[in-house]
Order: structure tokens, then sequence, then C-alpha cells
């Protein structure tokens, strides 16, 4: 499978769990709700179901739709309990065996897992894990988790808060047992995980948007370092100690969440439009209409409108059809790529000034491309706003961002790289009117690819 | 191939024509103009080749990115010239063999050519051709038109003449034998074809949005009745009589048309936004916020938003990877479909009074689950505002829409439709507002899917 | 699709047709006879079937099991008349195109047709009937056959009766017309064409092996000119006037039809036999063993031995698994492939003096790469024993013989072949014998591939 | 992948290794040996190749040919050292996790590992391992054997020792790690292993079938309980304790391997000319031809041709495209599948008095449809010969039997089974004589399968 880099940066994963109370057909509500979620991961797919000691697997490299025919999705209706996975994979090249869930089978039956996030230290536990005589059979860092959890004799439990004790890095966790559905939140609560209802069933997923997408209920978010338990009995909560600085990826908010997700009690959909409604008052310009990049920056430009009183507009609308590697690598240069993806409008273009909202600039060839295209449409005068501070720095927590040269806020300048897009202005939100955008006291933020500040030392830095 | 219906009507296709006039990598071009055409057909694609006398063809069914694989396009890199079509299928079952463009091998010659319409006498013309001996391959419109134009031994062009007078129905046509590529559209201008130049390159397209996606210029609209040629020596035009009712169809600017193509001197954009301001106008509502369904009501919305002074918002958002069949048939019902493919912002629509505009109403049934999901995400009120007036007649000429008994907007009053979809109230855009929202008083207007007055008696109508 | 050539002659095709006179699963008898005929052409199959005056057709490249699916075959359940095809394609690109059969919609209702055979004068054919209007839309001769057989106003059966007497050439043929299966002959009746019977229900086919297949009587043989007509009144005759001279081609004994069918009341498998017997008489020679190259030429392998009274023992096995293009085409050379095909059985073959009869030679390619398979495997002498004459001419009449400059036969004398091949001895067996062993009195042999001496001038030799 | 249960008993796959000593393609090599024995496995193959300390994996369900693409399997160029595997999968689901070969990454770096055989104390073996915390993540044996090899910190030849001194059942292993090719024949020799070599390469391979395939010589087999390492040094080997009761396979002479294999000293294709020889002599019978049943009871049908002086002759020929699922199951019945797969040669039965040679008899059900047609192609006589005893027990070493009940030999007596399948007559080869006619006094023949004696005591069977 090839895929196209973008220029974006990529979230890896979104978990998902589900506990059938009731008689309800957990293939279906499996499916919608890894459907929901495709936008955190579309390189892979996978769903582990049980019911009672027996589990069954079936994953795949590939769009949800791919992987699952309704053949196939059939065998998962009758099942207890469910974890499944979509996957965004950081490498160029994607096996059978990187996807996820994970099942293995030990003394005490089996366990399955998905996870979504990066181990920081995951050389140095694995190669401890190999010490004591494991032997990997894949390159996801869920395996060492595996068997992390499964070392403690103890039951699931002891041996998942041996992991919160001794693994540094992120990870929100959806795990099965024999008649055990189990999330956990690591305790600094970087990667969000979500608790739904829906009749008598409980759903754990990344994001709340998949109770949206099958008219479920949500609960509450799971806490730092909380492991959330639920068997026919209903639903049990064990609190680890959770990191005094909490801090959930502030990128959940810029750029990944899907717009009706709540993450921490915070709207994404509020915190993008305040994003840009604070980014006008801190970088104001006199425009003629104000447009967002089709589709993540659509609610920023909204704040960013509504605050400056200048009108919103359509300048660039997305091809519906672009949503995947239209052609081979190597047919369609950047350019073209961007061509085929977006369009300008030439009525909301031509001889305006324009106010070009972007979520983000990671390596700026996008933006390069898509002033050009406005140029072209007769645009008077382009102001890019970015509603996010320069990305400068490394992620060590699940996003794939490319190497630190790579990233033009690292070395230019607002004036210098606004001069090299072609736009007549660029400005960005400040981090601290970003955090105060988003708003989460509750857990606080981890801007690390803004500011080099990480809620944890980061020592050992996997390739 | 499998088709779920979603419930609006639907285009039948685009065709494409490509004159090399410079040394351009012929297969690239087609690729990307085919691709920003993909909205008005996604069950089958083609493209014909020619270089001098020889003609080589590849065609399938499916998108676009799934017939043409590198290696096959590459065939195309170095022809001449070219024809290529994309495929909307009005029946369930689709096939190889009826799929476009269509090459035939006569006396003179090869001849291929891509048709975008339906002809209303489609059954009298093939039975009379048959009567003279034609023998039919396919079951497509198209076969017979290749055999009227090459009945004519006086050239192609005579052909095409003999096509004009005594064909009923709408065509846009790309053809192309050695050396020459043509364009016509049918005298009443039913269908649209543009003309692009990019360098030395002629480009034709059924819309203006294909000669953006490479960057080209627009030169012109074909006229009704006009056939335009092609060569080396440049384009040449002959005009035959166009009908004096000449009259596009309404309907490419009320949803087919991609917001950026511009149709006969009207922007697809201004048209939408001018339709959402003349319906604030007519049938004004209080209200919070504004909204339209994604993503074909955007602007519209925004037209309304703008004449009303309320605030524009998003209410609603779909989910990026639902642009085609994400399971196969049976497994969801239509209202999991909706859901699946948008989702509520509930910070826009809770305790919220809201516009929701939308192109059409064809059947009804989603409008009903888009209510329902607004509802559910705790709408106080919901005022739908159609930016268009009811469909009730059937379409002869080209357009897919379902039995009489099923256009809801044939039997319901709108206070009646409001009451069964649970909106609060329901408007249409008048017909003569419509019209003039538009504004094309160079061709003037079908809209018989409207009116029922279509710009031709329609005695034999096929199935 | 890649074609592997493997330097042995190919048949073009087999037909097929059958008549439903009982209540039967018309499907699935199709299946298994064309199945039973998939050796006559690997490139591409197809089926239409016909209720009253419905006709619909399923036809793709690729081999049978791959263009029926379970799901594709069952929709042919029902069908009153079927007529079906495989293919041969002699060129390296294969098509969907031109695939067989086709089916044509004229004034008196659809025609089916599946031809096997090959036009002499298809060039003039094709530009007479251009000349007269008609447009080609596929290569295969079929196309212009069907063209002359509907041009004829009179009915189906006088439009048959034309063909005879204007075109050159062999064809089987099978066709159907709303409630009508008709099976024609060449007037030279240089392709097989025979009639079978199952309860109610007609078969024909290219060869009796179809028959065995599923358990159907062999009636008997279409004769040279004649045209066959089943209706549910069953069988009517035309018989139009043979040529003197007619002549079924002698490869189809040599090499082409399975050893059990029976053509023109001469059983393959026996003729075979003799082959290898007269063989043995005229180009005796003392060994220790009679071999055959599987699979085609161990029945001559046996009737050698057999007369010679050396024993016949294996000294070539066939890897089951290589009855297809097994690897891209240039991975492997021709040595590696006949090593993937074939393997010797050391027993058998180390200081043996070693008989190794194959059926025919064409490049001599493959025979240098046997006899050093087997030299390394010890063998003490081999003589190569050919149970055919040297091929020498090009066919006319549907096999795809390379161009004369590359018919090993054609210029190089036995023991020159033996000596650069590496055979001890090489010898054929002489034409009149070849005749003599197959004794097909009945119709005459065509031996134009091994004397040049063809049934028809051969003037318009198509490329 | 479905599969078709054609009433054969089945091996379960094949292992190859290959120590790239020169410059050589591995890629080639190892697809042409694992091609060679693709009758040994049909439902998945792979190959891990490694360089240095990394290794890559490529494996699938499907045949060679579908596993492995020119684009796959170039990657596998430039390896140095590699393991592949061909697989029979006993259940009818397959699924890539249970593909070989398993590569496993501990301390000392990877182990990659392919087996043919089975593990009699397989569960009890897995639950040891579990409690001593390993977890298993496919359901195939080898998973276990490695985890005990993996658990000897002395090094990998410790840890085979140790699977050897704690292993029950049979294997033929294939392993490497960084630098070091290893084969491993377990103690019994029950599945066969052998060495050949090819310039300064090595090869391993469960037949040698797979040097004939590539032009490599022959060295030895691997003995019972030996471990040979191969490294760049060259072939080093470690005799432990080989069991007094060697015992191989017989069922590897009467049906599985390929006749050009040699397996211990004896020849696949004269031990099954010999099993037809003494069933001459044991089981005479008047008739006029002697057949077998193609392909793999022809060196028997020619064993006993030879010894009683009744001609050999076709009277069954094997369709050639008959190698795999031609068809979903359910579509035809067994009948057809045999009629599909073998069709009768007329002359060579009507009125003949035959003697109709199998290998084996397991169900009864193919020999059932086989006599019919027969009696149907006019059969005087039929007197079916099976050149070994009944199949009357299960085994439990690597082969697929049915349970008990299902083979007939197992409750049937010759006479009554004639009887059941419409012969005229049916003797089976003697346990001793087939003893004898194999002759592997080297080694010893495991017969279990015929005599319910194993060479170790069967306690715990797994389903």
């Amino acid at each position: 499978m090839l895929k196209i880099n973008d220029g974006s940066l990529h979230e890896e994963c979104a978990v998902f769990g589900f506990f059938n109370g009731g008689n309800v057909n957990a293939a279906q509500i499996a499916y919608q709700c890894l459907f929901s979620m495709q936008h955190r991961g579309q390189d892979g797919a996978g769903l582990a179901g049980a019911s009672g000691n027996n589990v069954h697997l079936h994953k795949d490299t590939g769009l949800i739709n791919e992987v699952f025919s309704k053949q196939v999705l059939d065998e998962f209706n009758k099942d207890e309990i469910l974890v499944g996975h979509v996957r965004y994979a950081t490498s160029s090249s994607v096996t059978m065996l990187d996807t996820q869930p994970l099942v293995m089978h030990g003394y005490e039956g089996f366990i399955a897992m998905a996870h979504n996030g990066h181990i920081v230290n995951g050389n140095e536990v694995r190669r401890e894990l190999q010490k004591r005589g494991v032997l990997f059979q894949t390159s996801v860092d869920s395996e060492a988790l595996m068997h992390i959890i499964a070392g403690n004799r103890d039951g699931i439990e002891a041996g998942i808060k041996d992991l919160i004790a001794t693994v540094k890095g992120s990870y929100a966790l959806t795990l099965m047992c024999p008649d055990k559905l189990i999330g956990v939140r690591d305790p600094w609560g970087i990667r969000p995980l979500a608790i739904g209802r829906l009749g008598d069933c409980y759903i754990l997923a990344s994001e709340s948007c998949a109770f949206n997408a099958i008219g479920a209920a949500f609960i509450r978010d799971v806490k730092p370092g909380e492991i959330v338990i639920i068997t026919s009995s209903g639903l049990q909560s064990i609190q680890t100690q959770p990191k005094k600085n909490t801090s959930l990826c502030v990128f959940e908010y810029v750029y990944f969440a899907r717009n009706d997700s709540c993450i921490d009690s915070v709207s994404v959909y509020q915190s993008r439009i305040r994003m840009g409604r604070y980014l006008s008052k801190t970088e104001p310009v006199e425009a003629d209409i104000v447009s967002g990049v089709p589709d993540s920056a659509i609610p920023a430009a909204i704040g960013y409108a509504n605050e400056s009183g200048i009108p919103y507009g359509q300048c660039l609308i997305k091809n519906s059809y672009s949503g995947r590697t239209f052609i081979q690598d190597g047919q369609l240069n950047r350019e073209q790529s961007v061509r085929m993806k977006l369009c300008a409008i030439h009525e909301n273009v031509e001889n305006k000034r324009i106010v070009l909202v972007d979520d983000s600039i990671v390596r700026g060839t996008n933006s390069m491309y898509i002033v050009k295209m406005l140029r072209n449409a007769g645009a008077k005068e382009i102001h890019m706003r970015i509603a996010s501070p320069p990305v400068r720095f490394a992620c060590h927590f699940g996003i794939n961002t490319p190497n630190q040269k790579n990233l033009v806020g690292s070395y230019l300048a607002p004036e210098a790289l606004a001069k090299r897009i072609g736009a007549d202005s660029l400005a960005y939100l400040g981090i601290e009117d970003l955090v105060a955008a988003v708003g989460n006291k509750q857990i606080g933020l981890c801007c690390g690819c803004f500011d080099g500040v990480y809620p944890m030392p980061i020592e050992d830095v996997n390739a």
C-alpha cells in the first residue's frame, strides 16, 4: 500500500471498545463507530470479538470499507465484547502483521488490545522484556504493553497498574479478556478516551463523535491514569495516581479531532471558533472576506470573521472525491495534488483582499500552492492567518512530525515565510491564546510541538 | 457493482475532449480533468486516444482512480487527440459494454464519441436505424447517434448536421476522428459544454471546473446548435440554427455543477448565493443561525444568512470518507446512512432556532432524518428553506428522477411536508425567483422538473 | 493480462450452444462444458443467455473460473438458450471488448454468436461491409459474420447461407436468436462442431469431450456446410453444398483436441496411438525405454512402445500447478520455465537409451531444454521421435503459427535439428503416415501447416 | 478462502531454506523451489529473508503465484539467508496470521522458522509455556517450538536440543538467525528434509524435487535427530540421539511426494513402481488393460502392468485445468467434480476388462464415481487395485485424516467395498508388501494410518 504524504501532521490511530449489554448487532455498531473515526487513521483497521472464552480477529491494511466486507463483518454480529482500531502508519510500508488489535493467548485465557499513542521509552521497554525472554512478532508498541500486562500474574488490573507505573509515553487503550472490557488512559492524559452508553451497552472510543454516529449518549471522558472496567455488573473504575502535569495533546483541538467531538469537556468546534476569534483580535487586518482552508480550518475562519466583522465566504472548495490516493505516487506533483483537492471560487477571490485562515503550518509547501491558486484567481491581497503557533518541535507522543529541519516554522520568521509562500502577510496565534482558546483547565495541554516543553523527559527517542 | 440510491437527483455523465497542440502529457491532463468532473458520474469512466489513424480505448465500471492505473494511463501519454467520459448509470447494473467513449471503425476510419444527455425519441431513432439494417451492441443512446453521424457519406460534419436535424433531446458530445476533435451542443443547449485552452492545446469539457484543475484558460461556452471543430489549424465553428426556446437545465445551477464552474456566463457559486438571498427575502423567519446541508447547499445558506442578517454557522458537518458506498447494501438503513454521512455540531444546534437550507427536496426522506438528528442535538426550532421549487415532474433530458409518485413535492404542500419531516416550517424558492437568481438570459432555462414545461414535446418516453 | 508464449501452437477458441428442452440448470451445464474445453482457449470466456426475446451477456478476459463467479453464473440458471465461448488470443493484449459471444440487436430482435476459426478474406469482407455503412466496434471476425447474416432480411437462415456463399475461411459457429439455437460449420469442415443430447436438451460444442463432462450422449458431427437449427420442435438441418475438398484441420488430432474427444468419427486418442505406431514402423531405433512429453504426446508414446516392443515408461512428469502463467514475464527464462513445468524421473533416465516422443516441433527451443534436462539426469542416448511432420507453413485458419522464419522445421533438416537440440537422432512422422494414422476418410484433412497445401486460395492474409 | 475437500489425504506443508553463499538471485531460487513443492500445500506460502541482522517477511494465504508478485519477490533478491514455507491448512478457514514462516525478535536478535509436521503433545507444550508466561499470537505449533528454542539462553543450538528432548511429534524445521541457516529433523525422522547444493549455496527442502527445479545437486538427507547448521564457513552437523524406532511417514511414498523426489535414499517413483509390481503378484486378475487414476497412481499402474504382462493404457485422463477450486463450493456435487477432473478414454474402456490402480482409498466416494464413469464408457469388468493397505487409523503427525468413522477401510471389507463402489473386485496391497516395496531400511517406516502402530505413545490428541 502506497501512502501519499500530503504535508499535514497525522494522528496515530483511534481505539474502540464495545460491551454488548443488550442484544445488539455488535458488528454494525463497531463498523459505524470505527467509520466515524476514520479520519484518525486510513492505513489499517481491525476488530477482535469475543464470546466467553472464544475470541476471533479480523484486520488488514486499508480503509474500513476495504477491510470489512459485509460477510466478514457479520461474523461479529453476536459477539459480547469487541475491541477495534483504525491505524495511521508512520512508515511508508504497512503490513497486516502491524495492524491492530493484537490478540494473545496466555495461561489465563485470551487478551486483546488496541492502542493509540506512542511509548517514549519503547526501545528500553522492549529490550527489558526481551532480556526476560519475550519474543516480539510485530513492530508495534502495543505488543510490549501486552507483555507487561500479562507479566503480572495477579490479574489483568494488576498488570495494567504495572504498565502505568513503568511505561513513559502516551496511550489510550481498549482491552478485553474473557467477560471484561477495559479502557485505560495514560496518567498524563495525552491521548483522549471517552465512555458512551447505548441502552445497556457501553462504548469506549477515542472520540465522542463515535457516539454521535450511533445515537449513543456521551457519559464522560476516562481520566488520566484511570482504568475503567466494564463487565455484566456495570462499570467500575480504578483511579491510579495521575501525573501533576496532566496534558492532553493540543493538536486534538487544532486539527485531529472531528468537529462534533467533545474532549475533556471542551467542544472541539467551539475551541476552533475561539481560536479564530483570538487570532482576529491579536492579528487583525483590513480585508473584504475571511475564508478557511477546507475542511479543518473552516470553524476558525468563521470565528475570525465573526470577531472581525469581515464577512465569511468560501474562497476555496474541496473536491469531495479527494479523500484518498487518487493516483499512484509520482504521477502528480504536489502542486497538481493541491489543484485536484481544492478549487478557487473566482467570485469570492477576484479583486478581493482575503484573510485565509489555516489550522497550522508544517512544511509550508501546500500554503505556497494555495496562495498561488488564489493569485491566479485574481486575489488582490492574501493574508494568511494560522490558528495555532508555528510547529517547531518533534512530537514524541504519537504524531508523525517530519524532521525538524522540514518544519518551516522552526527556521523562518512569519515575514520571511509570508514572502516565500507569496502571501501579503502571515501571522500565527500565540501559544497563550491557543491555550486560552481551548480552555482545557481540567487536564491542561501538551503544546510540545509548539514550545518543546513535554510532560515528561524525552531521553530515548525511537526512530 | 452495486449502487446506493441516496435519494438525490443525479446527472448523467460528463464529457471531455483534448487536442494536443503542444507536446503535453495528454494522459495526465485527461486524468485531472475527468477527476474534476467525477461528481457528474461515479459509475464508469473511459478514455479513447488517437494518433493519426490509430485509436485505442480503455474504459470500465468504477471510479476514475479504479479504472485508470498509472500503467494504463501511461498508454495515453503521447496521444494527439483524446475523448473521455465519466458515467452515471441510471440502472442498477452497470456493465463495461455500456461505458463510454464508444469507438467505431467505418469506411473513412475510426470515430470515437462521448455523450452527456438523453435522447427523447431514442426508441424511435433506434428503431429507424434498425430498420435500415443497423445492429446495436450496447444500450446507450450514443451508439445510435454515431450511426446517424456515420450514415452521411459527405463527411462527419454533414453527419452531425443530420443528427442535429433529426434527434430530439439533450446532448453535449465530444467526438474525434483522424486529426479532428469535435464538440457539439444540442440546439436547445440543454447540456453544457465549454472550451478551454492551455498553451497550444484545446480542451472541451462539460464544466469549466476541468480547466481550473489543470490551470487552463476558459475560452467560451459552445453555443446551442454549434459544432466546434479543432484541428492543427485551430478552432473552427459551424453554427446550425439554434432553437428559439434555448434552455439550459436549471438543475446544473441548483445542484449538479461544481461551485467553481461557470456555465453560459453565469457563475454557479454566485447563482447559489443569489438563490439563498432571494429565498431569504421571500421566505424570512426569525432564527438564531442559518446553516446549509453540506456540501451543495452551503452557498445558498451563506446567501440566506447575508441577506437576512442572521449569522451563518455550521450545524451539520460531512464525514469526508462518505464519498462512496461504504458498506454493502442492506447493512445500513437510510437513517444510519445519513448518520454516517452527516454529524451535528451541538454548540450550534442546542437551544437554537435554526434555518436549515437545502438545495432541493426529492423524496423527503433524507430531510426527515436530518431534522431528527438536529432535534436530538437539542434544536429549538428548525425551519427548512429549500433553494429551489418543489420537484414535481420527471426529467426527460438526462436526469435520473424517480417515479412521480415518489416526488414528495408533487403531492404534499409545504406545511404538510414540514409536518411529515418534523420541521417547524418549510418553504421553497419560487420558480420566478429561481430563474431570476440564476439570471441566464443568454440561453434561458429548462425548469421542466419544477413546472412540467419542456423545451420540446415529449411523446416517446424511453423506459 | 499477460500471456506467456510457451512455444507451442495454439488453437483459437471453442464454441458452445445449449437448448434447454427440459427444466435443466443451464448455467451449470454451460460451465461444465466450457470448462472441459478450457484447453482450447485460456484468455477469455463468455456466455450469452436468452429467454424469449430477452438476452443477457457476461464475458471477460481470463480463465473460466475467473470470469464466472457463482453469483454471475446463477443468472443463467433459467435461460432457455445459451451460446458460449472460450478464447485464445493471438495478440498479447486482450480486452473485454474482443471476447465473445457478441450480442447484437437488430430490427428482428437479438442475435448472439460465438465463433471458432479464422476468415481468410476477413479484411476484404470487413472493407466491403464498411463500404455499405457498417461500423465495427471490435477487432474480431465474428462481428463481420454477424453483419453479413443480419444483412439478409429474409431471415437468419438466409443470412447464414449468404455467409457460407461469400466468406472464405474456417468457422464453426453457434448462434441464437429468439427461440432458436443454430450451429454452422464451414463448407470445408475445417473446424469441428458436434451435436450432443441430454434428455430433451441439445448441446453444440467444438469437441465431444464437453458431452462427456455432463454425461450427455454424442449424436453426430455437424457436416461441412451444414446449418443445424434447434427449436422446441427439435433439430432441423439445412445442408448447403459442401466443398469438394473438405478438410478438417489435422492439428486437432495432432495436438489440440482432448484425448476423449471424437471428431468426424475418429477417436482422437486412437489416432494418436496410431501416429505412434506408424512412427515406430517408419523411424525405429534401438532403445531401453519409450517416453512421451506430457501430456499431449503420451498416447503417441504408448503407441510407439506397443508397436516397437520397447517398454513404455515415464521419463518426464509434469508439475500439476503449471497450468498457467506462474510468474510475471521476464522473471524466468525459457529454460527455467521448462524446469518449472517438467521434471525428469532419474530411475527411468539414467544410463538409458530413450525414445522421447513429442507431438510436434514448432520452434525447437523447448525440445532443446528437455533434452538437456534428460542429459543432466544421465540419459545415455536420446532419440526424439515427432508424431507429425515438420511444421513448415503458416496456418490461415485459426492457428497461431509464428512467423515462418521461426518454424525450425522449415529450414533445418532432421539431422541438423537433432544436433542443435542435443539429441542423438530426430525423426518425424511422414505426412502420408499421419493422414493414414488419422484415417479421417469422411472429411479429409487440411495439412497446410505441414505441406503448404490449403483447401482454398490464400490471397488476402490478415495481419 | 474456501477449500474443497476432494476426499484425499493431505500433507501439511513443505519447508525451505537457502544460504546464499554466492551472489545468486535468492528470490528466484526460492520461488522455483517453493513452486516445485506446491503439491505439499496450496493454502498459504511465505518467505522470510535476512541480510545480517535485518529480516523481512512476506506471506499470505493462497497459491505461491498469488502470494508472490514479481515486485514482492524482488525484495528478496539480495538476501543472504531465506526460509520459506508452503502450507496445507487442516481447517476450512485460513488466515494470514497462521501462515509461515514466523519471525520473532528476541534479545539475541531475530529468529525465523518454517515447520512441517505436527506436535503430538502440542497442547501440553503450549500450556506449559503459557504457565511460564508465554503469550501466543497464532494457532500454529511452530510458535511453541520457537519459544522453546529461544527459551534457552545458551544459544540457538542449545534451544534446539531442548526442543528435541521435550517435544513429541513430527517436525522438519528450517530456521534462520543472523548469519545462520539451520535444518532440524525430528529424532524419529517422520518428516523428510534434504540438503542440496548449487555452487557455493546451500538449500534445505522437504523434498529433493526442489533441487531438480533449480538444477542443484542433492547432497544427502538430514538424519533423524540431526541439526544441520550452515554458515559462511560451510555445513556443520550436530547429531542428537535418534530414536530407536526411526520411522519415515510411509504416505510420502504412497502419495505425497513428487515422483522425481528421493527420500532417505529411496526413489519415490521406483517405490511406486514396486508397489504396483507387488500388488500384481499378490492380487492378480485376468484383464485386458491396466490403468491408473491420474496422476499419483500412474507409476503403480505401470508397475502392475509390467509385472502382470497385461498392457498398460490410459483409461482416464486428467483435465489439466482442474488444479484448484474451479467453482464455488456447493455449485457442483462430488460426482460433477470428479467428471470435471477426469475423463474416460472410451477406446481403452469399452468392452474391456480393466485393472484400475489407485494409490489409496480414504472415503471411497471418488472411487465410486470413477467406477461409474468407466461403466458408462462401456467397461466390461473393473478390478480396483489399491497400491496400499486400507487407511484405518488417524494420523497424529501432520496428515489431515478424516474422522475414523469416515475411513471406509476401517469398517468395510474389500468385497463389501467393491460392491458399494460398483467394482467387480477390489484388493489392497498388504502392509508387509508395502514396506518391502518401499524398502526404506535406513530409517524404517511409520505405517500408523494403516496399522495404528505409532512411533510414540499418543496421549494428548489435539483437536
